[in-house]
């Protein structure tokens, strides 16, 4: 008997037929023994469409109504959920954020969970039962409704997984799984049977936009194992895990421990519109980079890739940065009204980049990745215009028009392709 | 300073635009120094999507469940009227029922309001706020969700209003107040200032669908003056009540005592599709009624008049009733089913009755309505098939055809003609 925290997405519980499918995975899991507790999320679209009621209304407006209008989408399917399973043969009932309680802060709009109780949902399992719990929400230390902010309901299901000490999790998506790369890109992709948190969590902030990097991170702090699949399978057919054998369909993310023959490279990820920013020259000294990072965060511009060189005379060194294509032209601006503050001679830039990343946790353990990767690069003429590390992981910035080439070289240089396709 | 509970039906918050609109009645009552909390109904339509979807769900399911889903309507429209409110310069604040607590019995789908703490809408309103709360629902002592049924949020309002000690409670609708009889038949049908609440409840029995019978109960009870208008108007538009002198314009319903000119004839109503079924030469001993009147209520047969006449002989009688037009066969089925218990010779009937009635506490202290009724009836040659009476009400039973005629007599016979239309 294992005890598992299911959660359901919005195409998920998308309209009452998707969330009668849904519930025969729960069902399959129940007629094996199980103890379940589904978290839901809202049916895809409504959130939004809620979200622009609240901005009609007001383009600024008060977060704690926001909350209170926002977190109704849930409220809905948790019930129908409820309904569902019940009609089924298996009794459930459902729980809105408040009603567990699930606590959180008071940051409306963008609520962190301090804390689940447990009790309720712990003696309605052991019974048999199935609680089903709204996902993205909770309530605040002066009664009042929370959002956990968007993705918030893989979060939800996370922390209730911790809460009630539940072997897995499994987050119930429209995609099977997290692949080695985009199958879109790569034909030869081949969904991972297992993959490490770090790894996870590098591939999700590098575009594979499986699992809200929020989720994964709290996952790894509870070590919950996530299991990513899709609730469009057949909930009768055998369980088979991506690698033939039987398990659960889906790619398992776990702690690097239990992954016992680590990939040097797991996956390589893409992300396109990437614009460059160079500024020569700048004067080597403290608080410099602080400066210019901090004229963008004013802006609520988001910077990612980051290069400073060694400066040739000790004096002044060249900063080169990226940022989303369509803040190129506001990060520009913003420099160039801080220059008074920040001394440069010139400063430089284009559009229309591409990342390009390998990410591996065997990286750590194994020298020349790094070195191998520029190769692969460079045996097919492609000029690599900024290189970032970090332990788990090595990224490039290239042309945009050679991205698509640079993935499928690099994920057959690293064997990631799939043997029969 | 007044105390005002405003309550928006479904059409008046139908979208943001028309729960801008309403938010400037609540404005103009705040810039008049008064103290107002609002109870919102869900968008219009919405609540028929939510119903539809349980029933999709399961065509059987938990009351509970049913109410988990129906009451997240009104939450989106109080969260929107609290922004709108807001962004127009008035500190507000949504309430879900759980959270003022609005306290029911555990009746899920139709439960009754036990106790509203008005600790918190008493300090708000002190305090210049306008707290905003969700209609038709509140909280079970389990600390689950409950629904007060269809047209529970006038209820809300009515117990919100006695909760907070109100001045009145205006129910703000697509209609501006209560007519003297449907002016679809009688375009010379006058707005009435003032009506007693009994004579509320006799005209929302007989089909004046302006206010929840529910509501009015408990309106009387608790001695809340209620004011049907209009949340279309022009909300900057001088205030004229309908007899032209300036107050609320709206049909105020309130106390007999508060009406000092009494009308005997204050409205004249009309319910179609009235089918008439007679059981002749029925023994005439104790339970007989109950045995007929039982069987069609285990259909969940509605009846509305029921005339019996003395027995000539005093072993048999003639038991006559109405029922809608759509339950006609079903009763006449269910009669015949039960033809051992209930001892008679023969059954009649036929559908197509129209009910024409004349409503008004004058007739208490006035003798001769009745009659005069009859006569007025008499003169356009229509024959009368059922008498029902009550002490401020006269119903007759006639046939469909002569309906309108019908009541456009005796809207001109006790003079309710507006004079100049």
């Amino acid at each position: 008997m294992a005890r598992i925290v299911v959660k359901f997405g919005g195409t998920s519980v998308a309209n009452v037929e998707r969330i009668r499918q849904s519930a025969r995975h729960v069902k399959r899991e129940i007629d094996a023994g199980h103890q379940v507790t589904v978290v839901v999320s809202a049916m895809s679209g409504k959130t939004n469409e809620l979200v622009g009621w609240t901005r009609e209304a007001a383009p600024i407006h008060d977060a704690r109504e926001y909350d209170a209008v926002v977190a109704s989408g849930e409220q809905v399917t948790a019930g129908l959920m409820a309904i569902v399973l019940s009609e089924m043969g298996i009794p459930s009932r459902s729980f809105s954020g408040w009603q567990v309680p699930i606590r959180t802060d008071d940051a409306h709009g963008a609520a962190r969970i301090t804390d689940i109780d447990p009790t309720t949902l712990d003696e309605l399992m052991n019974a048999g039962w199935v609680p089903v719990i709204t996902g993205f929400q909770g309530v605040a230390p002066s009664g009042r409704v929370t959002t956990l902010g968007r993705g918030g309901s893989d979060t939800s299901a996370v922390a209730v997984a911790a809460a009630v000490k539940a072997d897995r999790c499994d987050i119930y998506t429209d995609v099977d799984g997290v692949y080695t790369t985009d199958p879109r890109i790569v034909p030869k992709a081949q969904r991972l049977n297992k993959i490490a948190f770090e790894e996870m969590l590098e591939m999700a902030s590098l575009g594979a936009k499986v699992l809200m990097i929020r989720s994964v991170e709290l996952a790894m702090a509870q070590k919950v194992r996530l299991v990513v699949r899709s609730s469009f399978d057949d909930p009768d057919a055998p369980q088979i895990a991506p690698d033939g054998t039987p398990g659960v369909p889906g790619t398992l993310v776990c702690d690097e421990d239990e992954i016992m023959e680590k990939q040097i490279v797991s996956g390589v990820t893409l992300a396109k519109a990437e614009a460059k920013i160079t500024l020569r020259d700048v004067k080597d000294r403290p608080g410099v980079a602080a400066a210019i990072f901090g004229a963008l965060a004013d802006q609520s511009i988001v910077v990612d890739m980051i290069v400073q060189n060694i400066s040739d005379d000790g004096a002044t060194t060249d900063i080169t940065f990226t940022v989303p294509d369509s803040d190129y032209d506001k990060a520009v601006r913003a420099l160039q009204d801080a220059g008074d503050s920040i001394e440069y001679s010139r400063i430089s830039g284009s559009k229309g980049g591409a990342k390009i990343s390998v990410v591996g946790v065997g990286m750590r353990s194994h020298a020349g990745v790094a070195s191998s990767m520029f190769k692969a690069l460079a045996e097919k003429g492609i000029n690599i215009q900024l290189i970032t590390t970090s332990e788990i992981k090595t990224s490039v910035l290239i042309d945009d028009q050679y991205a698509e080439l640079a993935v499928r070289a690099l994920h057959t240089y690293y064997g990631l392709d799939k043997q029969d396709a």
